[in-house]
Parts: structure tokens; C-alpha cells; sequence
């Protein structure tokens, strides 16, 4: 997150960390190096993380119990001082301890969403109560009841590096379509809009089960092996099965294919993994509109999160294979001011 | 169009023609071929064609002076009688007449955009005179200044074949890309909201030189030869020189440089005949927007012009290289449930 | 299938018909066209045919009630004699009258596979009984319980068009991987037989909801909005909730990961509609005995079926952008030296 | 190979070095840097390498005539302690020696198939020699008669990096495609099974001209320039002039053409280098074979050589595009188990 | 060629024919079907071809034994008139009489380049025999004694369709690709003339046995099997052996796989068939040289060759995906001023 | 340039400096990084840069005003000893001064091309005003006569990279290619040689504006924006309508539609971001010689500017994926020779 992270009392961020202080803070160890200087003695170089950074960290002189008494992918308690060296800030530690599971508060680990969490559910629920197919708005309801899969889509990333890759991305992702969904159906009367949001909605579902999001972000082996197309076609066939308690009707065949056929078509093209193409009006507007969101959300933060004031440009991207325009000093909003 | 042709006075369209009617109208001639029958007597071959169809004519035993009379690409005054043959109506001709040029109506011969051509122009007007930038406002009156650019503009289509493809289609597909990127824009702050506006306006002027659309749609040698792209960042270099008559300033460079940009980058790959990848957030935002626009207007339209009830698909359409879903007989509607 | 339909007892096929025959038989109409000759008068062209070929035929002189008897896709029983006309032969019909639903002999107007569909359902199962690993076996034991799959598993092709296109194809397809399978796995220790087999068991299984079998080989919609790799982890997820009532045990989730896995990735790349690329030693390896097979008997069958010996080729085939190479008349056991 | 290195008495691997071990023994120097220290001494900084691993190794204080006494690729009798820096191991030296050529023995330097190479090549000539076509045996005979190609075919790894990338590996690549053909053919009967089995022996002939395989692998530059494919038609177009002193015939010009094509082709793709694409069923039967075989190698031997227990996939593998997955702990063994 | 065919005293070339006269000739028959008309008469649909042109014939009323008098294929003695009949002319047939073998004129029935073959291949010879290299020498006069070689070479086309696709087509291409190489070779200085000019002569030289050119273009099993590319090493490695009768020396190593890299990479890359990419300064000459005289070539000749006067653009050409611009009536000279 | 440097008096560049050296220079900083030693001192570690190369330099005990006295990009006037440290050259510095802009001159910074730039100057003038075409000859002379273009078309690379990347470059690969057309275009006759001469001279004109090549090599914002290409037709334009003057006719619309036509699609394809296609002969024509230019002079350079004699081979080469063959150390003239 490019916003400086709010700092709660007493916590000490990496980000915030300068040369000379003395801290006692618990940190998630990354990485876990034991090593010899060259007189033999044995001493551990640590990473040392929380949301808002990492830094190295050495402990000299240490015994097996100590190299012993935690692993990489613990949260340690530790004790140290910051000091610069060749160039970059480094901790000496003192004392190390881990923390015994589910002690560390998690939401000082990883990246979170600056939007309220608890607004954009609300505002999840506001669009799928008001779906005016019976069964859509059933089927929403199946979902929105079983608290676990709430949870889950209220805390899943949208991503692991590409965009919304933090706490909160998901919902948020899927709101802002659900918007942008909404706004855009009236000027397209013969797209079915309930249909369209439903399918806003579940495009994404299986992320849930995809991607892994306690201490950092990844991949699932259901994630790599199966992927979130197919499990959320598996959750969906979970879920329709329970609307006709709600309806008293069977959920309409076809009704139940084309949602399918918008959560494994969404990526648009066989090589980006979607087994089949979009071929109803509401999937090639999903599929759009979700490249819309992601690659504007993409754009906007390697934009605002590149601190090189000397440069126009943004480092090349691999995976975008392109650098990004930043412009003037000013920015564009300098171009269009009134005062000129 | 799908709609039927709105019949006027006295006209008789080639898809209102009958077994056995006696025909005295205009028609374009788009192929002419001299045959000879078996006993060696001359005839013509003709295609005779108006924005409805077309429909095959012969005229018997002609001498030369008939068939000097006319080319193919004229606009005949036919006399005739219509007769089944072969399972397709023909026309019998007793008498053809080329029309002098400009003697015929074109809106009889080319597709046109269903909706009302000055109220899309004046929603435009409407967009383009509300920019808050100064200097994207001087330069979009520039080009509505501009009477010939402005008659090109609401007569071009967007596409000869994909898109759009009658008359208005450009104006119709530019004003709903700034209807719907003016509901995104406040979704997404970090866009320049002028600045893609005025970027949806100007990425297509270039196909009013591209193509031709005078007697049928098609492209000219400089659209061909050059592109609408490049044409388009012409258009706008002779535009831009008279905005400081309007705002008494140069305009600024760095925002022309975004807007060519926006211009050039907006097939959003090489493959698609940009020369430049989208490189700023207006860029990628333009593409997708316009991408959605084209794709969700093509499929659509192919969903309501197939007349085939037999299926629940639509033919194979070799550029998108996919079927349609039509779905049932009473479409999605009808899966929505019980009183709808 | 290149050998001649086996003939029965009255049945006159297609390919049987001769200049001057009389005909009374049964024939799927595919296609119907009302035409007019020179005079006005309509007649009737369509088009007959079963598993050996198709026929061109016309009515002449039809009235309505004729005419609104029947439509494209019945089954025909026709009265008529056979006519050479421009170098092809025709049917001349004297009467048609609609065969009412079910009384048509599916097999005579469907290619059939060769081999006997018993004895191969007989190997499938002693494959599958004979699994070593218990939860696999019990997997296999449902399928098989279930009627409704087995009927269809052994009747559905192997696909449309290219490669086993024929009723029983898929099983011949399955029985022959799985021989090619049990045969190769010796070879290869680390490669896990059992599941191996189970994979090529599995790996199609979508075909018999993706196909459309009946009178005419096609696509289901639920095939060509979902695909048969996706309905195929549907059905495994439909039966493997019944193994622990055979086993008393839950089936384990990583090897149920690993067989959805190898259902997903078996065409080997996403170009081929894969949404994941195989990542076990059991999903490249079925994945390429797969394309063996396929490959194998589509090179094989495209030889075998081309009568023309004036070439040592095969005509062009798009599908696979090549040409096939015959060789010389005797084949090639013919090069090999005359003392054989 | 993962098997650990067979111990010879007195050899010390790389693999064997520990912390504090006294060393005098011949290891292949395969990078040699002279440095200065911060006093301006200079010291060699080498890399010595034998068929179980590198280490470092460091020579302080070095004059002209020790640094000019060998070369990287030389190999070295050296004399040192090994001991613990920075987290790795490294050889401070007393001495090297530049051993003569031809000193060495290789075997110790190069990794080697596990497999007995005389049972392999015993394998070989079992198939080869029970051809019933009477040329495709006499061509093989002829290859076999040939000792020079027989020493290199038994030594040519079949790979420098990807599959069976070790000494006596082309042996047993091609040995275990014609088990496979043998087994597979039967199921195919119209596939020519002799003709298949040559086209096995002699698809990669040309690696024994295209790769060198002395001191470590690479490519020789006739290999580079032509390629094995090309080099392999030229190998047969020597040999196969011989023939018909055993046969009394003329090899028969279409077999030879099917040879050079099962040769030439078995790439499969253009893009993999085949500059014919294959149009013989045995052809594309070669060439999906040699793919699964290739394949599955590559995929078993990185699980198994992939040391990190923390995680069910190994890393990220760049030609093949992906990461691949280990499983649980005990393996997919396990989930088989009975004991369960 | 789109000169007009030179005419022989005596010879009617199809494209002279016109609507009354009455013909003598012999033609190449292309096509031979049988047909009855109406009363169930038999008659034969022909087509007879020459290099100028093709031309439907029709003999009515055959029997047998001239039905299997001839085949397509075969060269026709043919008496008969000439008419129109439906916009085309035909050739009304009333006796037709299979040419033995070797009595037709071959020039007659395959296009010719237009230049003087002799002075071309003299001129080859001129480049050839002063080539500097005397191992490049001497082996040039080894192909040049060879009398069947320079025959074949001499008459091949350099293709079967796209350029030079006429007899002395391969000549009248390499020999350009001399000169041009004659003249670029002095601006880079450190391109080896030499050996570019030997790869000119050798790049193509297996067409003469990949194509057939006796009655008409098309490619010969070896061609389709192995290519012109292997070919040509092939041919190559038969003359190089010769050419130390006259050097005295063998010839170098290093020199004859520089040859055979320039002759396989000729293509420039994979996807057009060159087993390897150009890895010397000569063969990435070799290649640009070879693509931009066949290239060029081709687009002179489609837009020479494009009668329609009605558009300034040629018909879509599929193998190039685009239509060439031809420009004014008058030709780009016209642009070039009024005085000239 | 593989050349050394031409010595001027007094100057020490960076290829020359020894181990050592006391050195009093200008240098061009190119990087600059601030860092703190064990006892917390803070040094300046900088990377000076001629155009013979770059050394890492120190400053130690730095105070704030020195640190904020010059940045990155800055010429510095530098006093310091050159000494061996860990195998690399450095640069002890005692004191550094930032040189007042302009006061540098730039040869020393920037590559040269080893060519007489006035000379090749002269050569374009030569070829430009011989030209035949009124039109085109008047309009090299309004750009010869714009002293600011010159002046930069005279300076400019190439290329920031690839080919012809030193001061000069883009005059010297123009200059080489109007040789090279004038050498070939006599042997293409239908071929327009003042229009490709025409081409030759703007298809790269834009790359004036598209590069900067002050203090090193880049990309300028409108480079990356807009791009070479569509730059060059924007500067056609403003020369365009000055040819009036000198010839009294406006320039014909055709022959402009032809230059922009050559500029826009040189690159032959889209995926090298041409949005056109080459649809002329000359078009297609200055793309395949451009390209043999390029490609040549990257190979020749890559080859003769490859120190490692160890290698029979150029190390790879990422942007042409491949290794090129240097071959035997004496090199090709030595294989011709006949003193061998």
C-alpha cells in the first residue's frame, strides 16, 4: 500500500524503523541463514517483515538450542538496535523468541485493502438482495448465509503480485465491478444485468480456495493443480442445489450453464487459462470489464507507488512488458489547471 | 439493421419485393455482366442492391448502346417484373436508365444508425464543451468549428464489417464510450477524467478519411495506405495549432504528446495494428473501454439478426472464431421465473 | 469406417444404390429445400442419407400437406427410383411419408465402431477391478454401478469429427489407452500405475454429456458452454462421495486432487483448452499416450479411407496442415524385398 | 543422478568434502580468477568440479609461474583443508598440479547412466537383429558393424541439459523407445512395426556428431551449424550404400525416403527445429513417443532429485514453464497403501 | 509470365482461341469426367491446357473405347470449334486422339521465364569460375561438369506458386541473387564475397529434385518428405568429394559446414522450415538478399500481372494476407512530373 | 567501437588507466550512492564513464555539501589514484568538482562512428539531389536546407542498442542503404528508384526526435509515446508543403500517400510495430534491404568486437536468440587461401 500505514500505539513498522533505535517488537521471519564469520563462530542473518517492509538482521554468536528453538515462517519476539551498514539499515539482534501460534495479530503481517471492509460488504449485499431474478437472488443468498465462504471472500486477496494483492482484495475488486457493472447495463439493453452481476459476482469465487492468505500470500495445490475457474464452478454446483428451499423451483438449466460459462470464460482466451471462450453478451462484458478494473488498478499503483522523482517513467515491467508514462513533476493535473 | 426498413412513400426495398409485382424504381447496380445464351443472344447479368438486400436481374436480347449506357456502381431506374427462379426471386427488366449522379436518395442505400443522428451529436457537443481543461475544451471546439469534419463525422461508419458498420455508427460508438466513461470515471479518482474523454472522442476521427462511404463502405487508398491511427494524429496536429487563439496559450506539449498516445496505443497491441503499447492509465482505460463497447455491440447484434429458430446457436463467425449462444426459444428472460 | 456396411437382410444403403434401381426404404432426411421449375410448380430437394452416405433426391410437383409433413432431421420412408443425372446419381421420389419416433434403426444411419462393444467393456472392467489401490477401485466400482453412464460411455464417440468420430468410439479409445498404459508403466517405476489407468479412464468421461449422439454427432450445450473437461471433474465429483461406503474410509484429497488434475490438463497446453498445464508424472504421461493414439489412428484411418490411387498422397487436411504420405500401390511391405 | 556416487576406494566426490577435511586429489578446474586482496597479494580463486559437485577453492599468495602453469579445463592434482565460510563450504589450497592428459579418468568427472551399458547395448542388438524386413536388418548391421559409431553411441549423453543429460544416456533413451514401440505396435496393427524400430534406433544417431561429451558436455560446432537431424541423414546416406553387399539388392529408394523422413521429422514442429512436419503414421508415431519418454524423464528425475522436504512442488522450472508437484510426504505410494 | 506468349508458326495457344474458330491442336488434358445429360447420354467434360491459358471442352456421345482411350494426364490430338456459352468459351469436340509419349512439345504447355536462358546460365558460370576461394572454385566446376545436374538446374522453376514459378525460373533467380550479391558484397568488408556467392548458387539447388517440372509444377516425394533444404546438403556432400582431384588438398573442414549452414538456414527461421537459425555474417546476407529478391518478385509481378483497370488495388492475395497498391491509371511514373 | 579510441593530447580515458595511475580528468557520473563504513563514516560511491568505458571510484569522509554538490548525470573534474581491488580497477578519489554545463566535450562521452561524418554527409546530398522526380527532389532540398534537422540527422544513432548505436550511426546506416538501392535498383526495373531513395532517406528521420544522444543514449517522452515512425510522417508534413515553392505544383497526393506509406511500414510486421504492412514494391523493398543492413552490420560487430579467443564462438545473444560462429582462429580468409 503506497498509504503510509496507521500507525497503532506501541507497534513499531518496519517502515518506520531509522538508524540508531532500540526496539522490542515481534516480526515474521522470512528467511533463515545460519553462517560462520571468519573466526569459525557461528551467527544467524535473519528477514525480518511486517506489512509495510523487510529488513536484514544478525544475531552473533549463537548456540544450537537458540538456532534450534525456531524456523523460517515463525513470528519472533525480538530484541535489537538499528544501525546503517553499506547503505542500508540493518538490526543487531539481542534475543529472539518465538511466539507461540495465533498470538501474532495477523493484520500487522500482511497488505491490506485502505477501503472499509465492512462498507464494501454491505454494499456487496445491497446489489445481490436487489437482483430481480428469483433464482440469482436465492443463489446470492445461499452464498451470503454460509459464513465460512463470507469470511474467506471478505479476507482473500484478489491476487498474489498482480493487482489487489492484499487483504480485502478480492471483495473490493468485485465491488468496484459490481459498480461499474451497474453503470454500464443501462447503456446495453440487451444484456441480461442481472445475470451480468451475478456473474461479477462468482467470476472470482474459487480465490478463496486458490490462493493461501494467513502469513503471506500463495498458491494452494488445489490452487495449482485444479485452479479458480474450475473450483468455482465446484462451489457454485454446491451452493444451486440449496435455492429451491428458497424458490421452491428447480434452478433453470440453462440459467445455471451460462453462469458457469461466465466464471470459465472470464479470462477470455484459452492462453490466459479459460477452458472455453465467452460466447454470450454477458460473459464478453464480463471478461472486459474485469480486464478494465484489473489493468486500470495495475496501472494507477505502479504509477503511484514508484518513488523515482527522477525519471518520467516507471521501471520496465515484465509482466506488462512495458514501463508506464508518471509525466511531469506536476502530474496531469497540473496540465489541466485553471490557473495556467 | 435488424429493424425493418421504415418504409416511405412510394419506395419499393429490394426486401419488400414479391413473386409476381411489377417494379419501377432506383436501384444500385453493383455488377454487371454481358452473357450470351445458347443461341448467341446478348444479355446482362445484373446485382441490383439497396441498404435491404439484393436481388438478381436479367435483361434479354440488348445491343450495344444498352450496355454502354451504364457501369456497374451506377444508380439504375429499372422497369420489370419480379418472378420466382430456382427457389431466389429475379427480375425480369424491360427497361433500365442510368441516374445522373447525385439524383439518388443514399440513405435508401446504405445501413443507418436506428437512433436520431442530432441528438447523439448534440450528447457530444454536450461532453466535449463541459471538459474542464481549458485547453482539451479550446481544442474539441476547434474541431466542432470544423463544418466538414463535423458532416464526416456523423455520416462515417465505425467499421465496414465488424462494428458500427452503417451510417452514424462512429457517432453512435463514440457518444455511448463517453456515456460509459463518464459513469467509470469517478470509480477510478487517479484517472484523468478529461483527458479519456477527450481520448474517446479523438481515437477514431481518422477513420472519416479511412474508409468511404458514399455509395457502399469501403476503404480509400489513404486508409489503407496510412491508417486511421496516423491519420488521426494528422487530423489532430492541424486541430492543435489554433487552440491559443482560444485559450491565448500554447498548448501544452506534454499533454498533445498523451494525447497522440491515447490515439496510437488504443488497439492496445501490435498485433492490432497499434504502433505503441498503452502506456499511461487513460491508455489502458481507453482500450478496454472501447474493446468492451466493440465486442458486447458485435455479439449483440449477431444474437438478434439470426433469424434461424432451429437452433440455439448462431452460425460459426469465422473473425471471432466462435459460435454465439442464443439460448431457448424465449430467451434469458424466460428463465427468470414464474410471473415474468 | 472404411469396410463395407456389413449388409443386412432388405436393407438397400446409400452406397449400395446403383443407375435404374427401385427403391423402398428408410432414410434421415438432413436436408429440405421447396424450389420452383421453370413453369412455377414446386418440388421438393433433399437431401438422404445412413451411415454409408448421403443421396441428393427431389418430389416433384408437391402440395402443401406433403410439404408441411415432414421436416430436416426425420427419418423417411421413401419410395422411388435411381437416376444418373450430370454425372451423379439421384433419387426420382414417387412418395415420402414421416416414420414415426423410435421406429428407425439408430444403427443403420450412425458409424459404428468395428470391434465388438461388449468384449471391450469386458477389458475396460477387468482393468479397472483389478486396480491395487482401494480407493481407486471403489472410484471405479461406482462408475460402473451407475447404468445410465455405462449405457452412454459405451455408446458416445470419441469426438465429432477428428479421430474414433463413430458410436462406441470413446470406449475403444479408453480400452486402447488403457492397454497402451498397463504396457508401458513397467517401464517407467516412478510413474504410479494405478492411477495412471485411472486417469485414462477418467479423461474423457465429459464426452457423454458434451456430445450430442443420437441421430447426428454433435455438441450438447452444456458441451460448448462448459466443455467436457470441466463436466468431467463434475461427474468424478458426483461419484466419488459414494467410495466410502465401499472402502469405510474418506477418499483421500491429494489423489482426489491428483484426478482432477489429470482430467484438466490431459490436452497439455491451453491452446488446447487445458486450464492447467500438467504438472505430475501421471498427467504428461497420459497427456502424451493420449495424442498417441489420437494422432495414430487419425494418420492411419485418413490413408486407409482414401480411394484415390492415382496419388501417393492424401489430399491437403486442414486440420492437421499437412498432407499424408500412401507410398506405392503395395504398401510398404511391398519394399521390403521380394522373398517375403 | 540422484543414486549417491558409487565410492572407489581413495576418490574423494565433492559431494564426500566436510568441514575440516584434509584433501589430495584430481578435480577438473572449471573457472580460474586472479584477485588481489586488500594488501595487493594476489590469490587464485578457482572452481573445482567432479560428477557429485563443485566447490570453491582459493590459492593465496600466487607468482607468475603457478598462475601460468593451467588453465580452466585443465584438470588439477591438488593438495588443501576445507573449512566453513559464509554459510558454504571452500578449499583453502597448498598446491595444484596440472595433471597430464589423458590421466584423468573421466568416468569420476561425468555423470553416467545408473544402467549397465553392455546390457543396454546387448538390448539393442536383440531388436535390431530380429528386423523381418531383410534391408532395415542389413542397414543395422551395417551401423553396428561400424566400431567408432558404436563407442559413440554407447558414450553420447542424449541431452546436454534436459533428459538423460548424462554418459550412456542416448543408449538408453533410444533402448527404452524401442521396449515401448515393441509393446505398443501390437495394438496398432497398421503401423509398420520394423520400420518404426529403425526409425527409434536411428531418430538421434546424429547426437553422437552433434554433441561433446570429453570433459563436459556441449555442442561441437558441426553440431551448432547443422544439427543432429541433418547430421543423422547424412550418417545413414554412408551406411546405407553398404547394404546390398549383405542383401544383394538396392535398398529400396521409398524406404529410404521414409527413413530419412522419420529422421527429419520427429521433432514434430517447426518451431522445434523438424524442417518437415510428420506425414507417415510412423512418424508421428516416433515422434509422440520420443516426446513421452523425454518427458516423463525429465518430470520424475526433477521430484526426485529435488532435495527442499518444506514443499509439496519443486521451484520453478523455465523451459518447461512450470513448477511441478511432489505431494505429501510419503508420496503418492501411499495413498495406494493398503496398510491405510 | 504476362508477356504475350511468343507465337510458333501453326500453334493455337489457348489464350488466342475466339468464339467461331475451328482448332487443330494438341493440348495437355488437365481434367476427364463423364457425364450424362438428360436422356441419359454419355458425354466427356473436359479441360485441355497450355502454358497460356485452360479451356472447357465437351465430346458428345462417346462410347467406351474412347472413354478409355486417355486419361488426364495425357497429351490430346483434339479437332473441334470453339464457341460461347455462358459468358465463357468452350471447345466443342469432334475427335480426340491420345499424343504418344515424348511427341508434345514440352515448351508449349509450362510457362517460361522470359529471359535467354543460355546467356543466363553463361553468366552464372562468368560469377562461378572467378570466384577467388579455390576450394569454392573447384567445387562449382564439379557441379558444372556434371551435364544432368546443370540440365535440371537450368530448367526448374524456383516454385511451384509463388515466385518464379517458371521454367528457368531457378536460374533466372539465382543468377539475380548473384549480381545483387556482386554489388552489396564491396560495402561490408567483412562479409567473405566467396562464400556468399557460393551460398547463392547452392541455397536452392535441391529444388531441382523437390519439384517436378515435366508436365507440370508440383513436388516429388522426396521433396515433400525430406525438402530442398537436406536435399541440398545432400547434393552437396556428393560433388565436395570430387573437388580434391582438382585442389590437391582436401576441403576444409570449417568451409564445407559453413556451406551446409548457409544452405540449411537459408529460410531464416523455424516456423519456415530451416532446421537451424543464420549463425554467420554470411548466411544472415544469404537470407535478407534471398527474401528481398523473391519478395519484390512477387509484388512486381501481382501488379504487372492484375488486369481490373477498375481498382488501384490487386484481389486479396491469401499467402501475403494483403492487397498491393497499384496506384493512378497512369503508374507511379506519372507522379513523377510533366516533363518527363 | 571496437577501434580504440583515438588519443588526444592530455585526455586519459577510462580504457587506459592502469593500476597506480595518478589521474586529473573529467569524467561523466553516472551513478552516485551514499554509504556508511563500519565506524559509521559515511563514503560516496560513484561510476565514472567515458565512451571507452566505466570504473567504480570512492570518496571517502564525505561532509553534506560535497554530497549535495553534484548528482547523477553531472560532469565531474575528479582527482584520485587508480588502484587493484578484489580484481577490478577503482578510483581512490581526493576531490571532485562538478564541471558548469557545456564546459564538457561530448565526444569524449559518446561512441563515434569511425566514418568521416562530412564525407558521409556529402554523399547523401549526392544522392538526394540527383534525384529525377521533381517532387521528391525538391523536397530533399527543403530538408537539406533546415539547418537544425541536419544538424541532428548528423548526430543521431541508430539505435540506443542494437545496431549503428554511436554518434553518427543513423547518417552512416542511411548513407549505406541509398549505396546499396542504387546498386540493386537496376536489376528491378519495375521498381521506382527515386521512390525507394526517398524511402531510404526518411523511413528513419523521426529516430532524430525519438532518441537522445546528449550525455548517452535514450528515449525521449515523445520517443516512447508516439514513436520513430509515426514522428517521421509528422515531419514529412511540415516539409511537405514548402515544395511548392521550388516547384511551383503542389506535391502530388498519391506520391505523399506512397513516402508516408514507406515510413509507416518498414518494419515489415505488425510485431515489430508497424501499423501497416509493406503494399508496395518500394515498400517492400526498402523493409528486406533496411533489415540485410541492420542485420549484417549487428552480426559483423558482434563478431569482431568478441574478445574471447577461447570460443570458436560470440557468447548469446538474448534480443537474437543465438550464439554467432566466429570460427577458426585465423579466420575465413584463411580457409580460401592458397598459401596454406
Amino acid at each position: 500500500m503506497a498509504a503510509p500505514p496507521q500507525p497503532r500505539l506501541g507497534r513499531r513498522f518496519v517502515q518506520q524503523l531509522a538508524d540508531g533505535d532500540n526496539v522490542e517488537e515481534v516480526y515474521l521471519c522470512t528467511d533463515k541463514q545460519m553462517r560462520a564469520n571468519r573466526n569459525g563462530n557461528l551467527y544467524l542473518q535473519l528477514e525480518l517483515r511486517d506489512r509495510t517492509g523487510a529488513i536484514s538482521a544478525r544475531l552473533w554468536n549463537v548456540g544450537e538450542p537458540v538456532i534450534r528453538s525456531f524456523e523460517a515462517g515463525d513470528f519472533l519476539q525480538v530484541k535489537g538496535k538499528v544501525q546503517l551498514f553499506q547503505g542500508a539499515l540493518q538490526m543487531i539482534l539481542n534475543a529472539v523468541e518465538r511466539l507461540p501460534t495465533g498470538k501474532a495479530d495477523l493484520a500487522d503481517f500482511l497488505p491490506h485493502t485502505e477501503k472499509d471492509v465492512s462498507k464494501l460488504y454491505e454494499r456487496l449485499r445491497f446489489f445481490l438482495l436487489r437482483l430481480g431474478n428469483p433464482h440469482l437472488r436465492a443463489l446470492a443468498e445461499c452464498f451470503l448465509m454460509d459464513q465460512d465462504f463470507v469470511g474467506a471472500f471478505c479476507r482473500a486477496p484478489a491476487g498474489v503480485r498482480q493487482h489487489h494483492a492484499y487483504v480485502g482484495g478480492l471483495l473490493e475488486h468485485v465491488v468496484t465491478l459490481m459498480e461499474g457493472a451497474d453503470r454500464l447495463a443501462p447503456l446495453y439493453p440487451e444484456i441480461d444485468r442481472d445475470l451480468l452481476l451475478m456473474g461479477v459476482f462468482l467470476h472470482d469465487i474459487g480465490k478463496v480456495r486458490e490462493l493461501t492468505y494467513d502469513r503471506s500470500f500463495g498458491y494452494s495445490d488445489e490452487g495449482q493443480l485444479v485452479g479458480h475457474l474450475v473450483i468455482g464452478v465446484e462451489m457454485l454446483n454446491e451452493q444451486v442445489g440449496r435455492t429451491s428451499d428458497l424458490t421452491g423451483e428447480r434452478f433453470p438449466t440453462e440459467l445455471l450453464l451460462r453462469l458457469k460459462h461466465l466464471i470459465l470464460s472470464h479470462h477470455g482466451t484459452y492462453e490466459f487459462g479459460s477452458p472455453k471462450l465467452p460466447m454470450t453478451p454477458e460473459a464478453i462484458a464480463l471478461h472486459h470489464l474485469d480486464n478494465f478494473d484489473a489493468k486500470v488498478h495495475r496501472f494507477t499503483r505502479l504509477i503511484r507507488e514508484d518513488g523515482n522523482e527522477g525519471s518520467t517513467w516507471t521501471p520496465y515491467d515484465q509482466s506488462l512488458d512495458r514501463r508506464l508514462f508518471k509525466g511531469g513533476r506536476d502530474g496531469p493535473a497540473d496540465e489541466n489547471g485553471d490557473g495556467e
